[in-house]
C-alpha cells in the first residue's frame, strides 16, 4: 500500500483551501505537469485526479474546457485537499521547477490606470492636457510580444537599442532607463469566434484566471521608436508572468465596483456586474518595498477590456493574455513604474542610502499581491520576480 | 499497381518547377496536409515523399527544421515533379480546400515604404515634416494580432468600433473607412533564442518564405484609438495571408540592392547582402486593377526588419510573421492603400463609372504579385483575396 499524506496549511498562508492557484511544475527528473497549490505544497493533478488532461506542459488543455469544467475541477481539488493524498501526488513548492504555466496566444497590454496615464501625460506633455481625448472613452491598449512572455524568476537581459541623443541622430547601446510596470494579467480560457464580440457580462465565462505581470520597459528605446505606431522594442525583450494562475472564482471576495466613470462609457463598455478588484500590490526593489499600487483605483475593469478588445469582431484564443497596464494610485508610494516613482529620473528613490532612478545590473524586482480570500483572510497571488542580468 | 500521373505545367505558369510554393490543403473528405504547387496541381508531400512531417495541419513542423532541410525537401519535390507520381499524391488546386498554411506565432507589421510613410505623413500632418525623426534611422514597426490572421478567401466582416465625431465624443458604429494594405509577409522557419539578436546576414537561415498579406484597416477606428500606443482595433479584426508560401530560394532572381539609405543605418542594420526584392504587386478592386505597388521601392529590407526586431534580445519562433507594411511607390497608381489612393477619401477612384473611396459591403479585393523566376520567366505569388461580408 502506497503511503498517504495530509497537507498541512501554515496559519495565515496566502494559499489556503479557497485559493488553489494552478501552475505547471517539473518534479526532479520528471516531465512538466499541472499542479495546484495548497499551503507550501503542490498537488500533482494528473495523479490526484487521475486525469491525463493535467499531464501536460501547459494549462491550455484544461483552460480550453470552459467554466463548468473549471468549477468542477476546483471542487475536486478542494475535496482532494481535505483527504489524505497519495504521497506521489504531493510535492514541496521548494523541490520543483516552476515553468511558464500557459502557452500564450496573443498578448495585449492596456493602459487602464487613470493615475498612471495622468502621470505619464504630465511628464511627457507638461504643457498639455495629461489625458488624451480618447482616454476616458475607451481602454487604450496595444499588442505586445507573446513569444517573450517568461515565467517569474527568469533573468532579464538589459536590452540594447537605439537611443536618442542631443544631436538628433540616435546612438546604439544598452538602455539607460530600464523600468518595471506592475500589472495584473488576465488569461483567456475558453476562446471566442471571429465576428462574435464578447460582452462585459461574458467575462467570467471566458477568463480562466489572474496572474501578476511585470512588463519590463526600456523608456529610452520606447521614447525614440514609439511614434507613430506605439511601443515595440522598448517592451518586446521580456514580460514576466507569475508562475501561479489564480482562478477567477478565488477572487469573489475581491470584487468591488469601479470608481465612477465620467463620461458614462458607450453601452458596449457598460459593466453588468462589478469587476473592479480590491487587490493590493507591493513592489520590492532589492528587498526594499518601494511602492504599493492599488488595483482598486483602476479606471477600466478587465471585463471592459475584454469587451473592448473583441468589439471589432476579433477572436480570442485559449492562452491569450491581456494585462491591465501599469497599476498606479494617486500617491507617490502607489506608483507602479519607476518612471513615475522617480518622476522620469528626477526624484531618486532611497534604497538604504543609495539614491536610485532606473534599474542597474544585478538589481532584483519582486512584485507580490494580496486580496480578500473567500471565507476570510487574504490570499497571495503568485509573485513575479526578475533580476537584471547585465 | 496504382496509377501514376505526370503533372503538365501550362505555358507561362507562375507555378513552374523552380517555384514550388507550399500550402496546407484539405482534399475532399480528408485531413489537412502539406502540399507543394506545380502548375495547377498540388503534390501531397506526405504521400509523394513518404514523410509524416507533411501529414500535418500546418507547415510549422517542416519550417522549424531549418534551411538545410528546406533545401533538401525542395530538391526532393523538384525531382519528384519530374517523374510520374502516384495519382493519390496529386490533386487539382480547384478540387481542394486551402487552409491557413502556418500556425502564426507573433505578428509584427512594419512601415517600411518611404513613399507610404511620406504620403501618410502628408495627409495626417499637412503642416509638418512628412517623415518623423526616427523614420530613416529604424524600420518602425508594431505588434499586430496573430489570432486573427486568416487565409486568403476568408470573408471579412466590417468591424464596429468607436468613431470620432465633430462633438469630440465618439459614436459607435460600423467603420466608414474600411481600407486595405498591400504587403509582403515573411515567415520565420527556424527560431532564435532570447538574448541572441539576429544579424541581417542571418536572414536566409531563419526566414522560410514569403507570402502576400492584406492588412485590412479601419481608418476611422484607428485614427481615434491610436494615441499614444498605436493601432489596435483598427487592425486586429482581420489580416489576410495568402494560402501559398513561396520559399526564399525561389526568389533568388528577384534579389536586388535597396535604394540608397540616407543617413547610413547604424551598423546592426547594415545589409551584408542585398535583400531588396523586385516584386510587382497588383491590387484588383471588384475586378478592376486600381494600383500596382512596387516592392523594389521599399526603404528597409526584410533582413533589416529581422535584425531590428531582435536587436533588443527578443526571440523569434517558428511561425512568426513579419510584414513589410503598405507597399507604395511614388506615383498615384503605385499606392498600396485606399487611404493614399483616394487621398483620405478626397480623390475617388473610378470603378467602371462608379466613384469610390473606401470599401463597401460586397466589395472584393484581390492582391496578386509576380517576380523574376529562377531559370527565366516570372513566378506568381499566391494571391490574397477577400470580400467584405457586411
Amino acid at each position: 500500500m502506497s503511503s498517504r499524506v495530509h497537507i498541512e496549511v501554515p496559519e495565515n498562508s496566502g494559499f489556503g483551501p479557497t485559493h488553489l492557484p494552478y501552475c505547471v511544475f517539473r518534479p526532479r527528473g520528471g516531465e512538466p505537469r499541472v499542479g495546484a497549490r495548497l499551503g507550501d505544497s503542490i498537488i500533482d493533478l494528473a495523479v490526484a485526479l487521475d486525469d491525463p488532461m493535467f499531464a501536460q506542459p501547459s494549462l491550455n488543455a484544461f483552460m480550453t474546457q470552459g467554466p463548468q469544467c473549471w468549477r468542477e475541477v476546483r471542487e475536486l481539488v478542494h475535496a482532494a485537499a481535505e483527504t489524505e493524498l497519495p504521497a506521489t501526488a504531493v510535492h514541496s513548492v521548494r523541490a520543483v521547477h516552476l515553468a511558464l504555466p500557459v502557452e500564450i496566444g496573443d498578448y495585449v497590454d492596456f493602459y487602464a490606470s487613470i493615475d498612471h496615464a495622468t502621470a505619464m501625460g504630465r511628464m511627457l506633455r507638461p504643457d498639455g492636457e495629461p489625458l488624451l481625448p480618447n482616454w476616458r472613452h475607451l481602454p487604450v491598449g496595444y499588442h505586445g510580444r507573446a513569444g517573450t512572455v517568461v515565467v517569474s524568476g527568469t533573468e532579464i537581459r538589459r536590452p540594447h537599442g537605439q537611443l536618442r541623443t542631443a544631436s538628433g541622430a540616435p546612438e546604439f547601446g544598452p538602455t539607460r532607463r530600464l523600468d518595471i510596470e506592475a500589472e495584473l494579467g488576465f488569461l483567456i480560457g475558453s476562446g471566442s469566434a471571429m465576428g462574435t464580440p464578447l460582452r462585459t457580462g461574458d467575462f467570467a465565462d471566458h477568463v480562466f484566471g489572474v496572474a501578476l505581470v511585470n512588463d519590463w520597459s526600456a523608456r529610452d528605446i520606447q521614447g525614440w521608436e514609439g511614434q507613430p505606431l506605439g511601443p515595440f522594442l522598448g517592451k518586446s525583450f521580456a514580460t514576466t508572468l507569475s508562475a501561479w494562475i489564480t482562478p477567477l472564482d478565488a477572487l469573489t471576495e475581491a470584487r468591488i465596483p469601479l470608481p465612477p466613470q465620467d463620461p458614462a462609457p458607450l453601452p458596449y463598455l457598460q459593466d453588468s456586474a462589478p469587476w473592479g478588484l480590491d487587490i493590493d500590490l507591493t513592489v520590492e526593489w532589492n528587498g526594499h518595498t518601494v511602492t504599493t499600487p492599488p488595483f482598486r483605483r483602476m479606471y477600466w475593469s478587465p471585463a471592459q477590456m475584454l469587451a473592448h478588445m473583441t468589439v471589432n469582431g476579433a477572436s480570442t484564443r485559449t492562452g491569450d493574455l491581456f494585462a491591465s497596464g501599469t497599476i498606479s494610485g494617486p500617491e507617490r508610494h502607489e506608483r507602479g513604474s519607476l518612471m513615475e516613482l522617480t518622476w522620469a529620473g528626477t526624484e531618486p528613490v532611497d534604497l538604504d542610502g543609495d539614491k536610485r532612478t532606473f534599474l542597474e545590473n544585478g538589481d532584483e524586482i519582486t512584485i507580490t499581491a494580496s486580496a480578500p480570500a473567500v471565507g476570510g483572510g487574504r490570499l497571495t497571488l503568485g509573485e513575479v520576480h526578475g533580476r537584471i542580468a547585465r
